[in-house]
């Protein structure tokens, strides 16, 4: 694939401007020269970085300003001590000076006399498509999810509470190298809780349904999944609801082909569950983008994009009946030219841990 | 102390008013009728609760509507399904019915005719002094996060990333019953980086300077501490380095008694920092208040309370001096009428693995 600044160059061309505005970490992030940008902009401090052909020009927050002239020796780095000017005031001053005729920016500013300063998130289009470094770190952060989800699945038992389990999913993810690692449960037999962040005292009871989201951060990409199971045996009604989830996993994970159409996909999880009469307990959306953070393409019941060869995202179709219990499933999905690559590898029901 | 509810409606009698209307989550959890409104509210998906002195009406989101109607047997629960107005919606509908002439809220709302909407947060007000159940949970939040730090403490030796070290912390916060815990790491030698949530991936050596801040909710209690330290002995200036942001510390924290002035205690650690050259590295605030979220009282650059009985809130002089390193010493302190207690226990140097 060629290669990111190329591309932007020629999105610049192409849009008439001189450069590219990112106020958006993911943005910065994947512009940045540096092998691992997220140890630098660790955090949402850099208020702004100039791209251009030429050159990268970086307002960083006083809480960064010195790792970015450490650590980004290409960069010109506009530094930034207590009783500077603001960096946005730096960048002010700096694209007064500059000249520019045309900048794109992710985000709107204030009028620089003799700039046109055009609203249009170059960023965000040129990362959906994803590349090696993309795919790299993706798999990394999919194996890490894999590693903390069958960790937490592993612990589970009746009489512990969901924290405990999850501690120890979380804790396997942070020692693998995430650099931020959450884990949300759900537990509970009858009720139908969407909200995985729910009661993290619960104890886990035989017969419950379960089950467990988690999200991580390697590399600054999102890794993100989750896992429904039965504790134990469970009733009729529970491996229905479970196996139905699945079905409409496959189905809709097996649709997602250069070229579908999202509406098309969420339609046919909404028919599964309809068939069951369920589907005024699929709520919430099929699937975000996956990379860096606010990424194309999407999969909800409001609108839904056609997906291309390049493209990430979760298929995560859950269902919440009052009764039975809530589950889901959720897979990261890379889409080749080939078809969709799961590049989540945990078995559908993970082994429990008894 | 009165109870939270009696104290409301004694501050809404006072105001002329029948109602509280609270958008915010610590407000919300400040104000429940249950042992543990953090196992219920689990997240921001409440759009709103009003509490009268009579009774407590409770808007959920689709995601928490379940647990509501489950768990909060004392309140009137209006149900959430999918297809069902949105919680705000119903929160007009349910005002418009109720003819309540005057009522108080932590966020503007749209006018409701016959009832006047004051914007007035008195649950921040009510929240700021401690109760006991405050205590209790702030005394878990504070010996939780001693843990998660001396274990990370613990774990530090050179050749070890410092991701390596803080895994090892947060691992023990959650295993201890943190129901969310994060902790940040800095490390280096001349750089003076600010950022605590640096480069997770920089290897520890002997000779850096090193510091570690962190973050955990109990029970919704915000648990929040930082230790800085010399990676072995160190040189002459990394030395002096520490021992003047303990000594900061040890002022700060015992001038923290019922009615002094925010402003004197942050003038004084300037006045430390200054007698060194280094005023112009302190670039943050001393104190945030402590409890469920938001909460008062505040001590920064640009303005300070007066400290009342019953405060709760950080003491946290840091500086980050070019050449040396950084250093950050942080605990929780409580405001009692005998003057400032430590909720925080951990040595100011908690001993490294080494």
């Amino acid at each position: 694939m060629v290669p990111r600044r190329q591309r932007l160059a020629e999105a610049l061309e192409r849009a008439g401007a001189q450069a590219f505005l990112a106020h958006s970490r993911p943005n910065q992030l994947y512009l940045l020269d540096h092998p691992d940008p997220s140890t630098v902009i660790s955090r949402g401090s850099c208020p702004a970085i100039l791209f251009s052909a030429e050159r990268t020009v970086v307002f960083p927050g006083i809480w960064t300003s010195n790792a970015c002239r450490d650590m980004l020796p290409n960069c010109e780095v506009i530094p930034c001590e207590l009783g500077d000017p603001s960096p946005t005031e730096q960048l002010d001053t700096y694209l007064k000076k500059a000249g520019l005729k045309k900048i794109l920016s992710d985000e709107l500013k204030p009028q620089i006399p003799g700039t046109e300063i055009a609203v249009d998130d170059v960023g965000a289009l040129l990362r959906r498509t994803k590349d090696e470094r993309d795919l790299a770190f993706m798999r990394e952060a999919a194996r890490i999810s894999d590693l903390g989800m069958s960790t937490a699945f592993k612990t589970v038992r009746p009489g512990l509470t969901t924290l405990e389990v999850t501690a120890e999913g979380t804790a396997a993810m942070l020692r693998a190298g995430a650099e931020y690692a959450v884990m949300n449960p759900a537990v509970g037999i009858g009720t139908y809780y969407l909200d995985s962040g729910e009661d993290p005292r619960r104890v886990i009871k035989e017969g419950d349904m379960l089950f467990i989201d988690m999200a991580c951060y390697v590399h600054g990409y999102l890794g993100d999944m989750t896992r429904a199971a039965i504790v134990g045996e469970g009733n009729a009604l529970q491996r229905e609801l479970l196996a139905t989830v699945h079905l409409a996993y496959r189905n809709a994970s097996q649709a997602m082909v250069p070229g579908a159409d999202g509406r098309r996909i969420y339609q046919g999880v909404v028919d599964t569950y309809a068939a069951k009469g369920w589907a005024k307990y699929f709520v919430h959306h099929l699937s975000h983008g996956l990379g860096l953070g606010s990424d194309q393409p999407g999969i909800n019941r409001e609108s839904a994009d056609v997906l291309q060869v390049g493209d990430a995202l979760s298929c995560e179709p859950g269902v919440y009946v009052p009764g039975i219990g809530g589950a889901r499933v959720e897979n990261m999905i890379y889409v080749s030219a080939a078809g969709p690559e799961e590049l989540t590898k945990c078995p559908i029901v993970p082994p429990l841990g008894f």
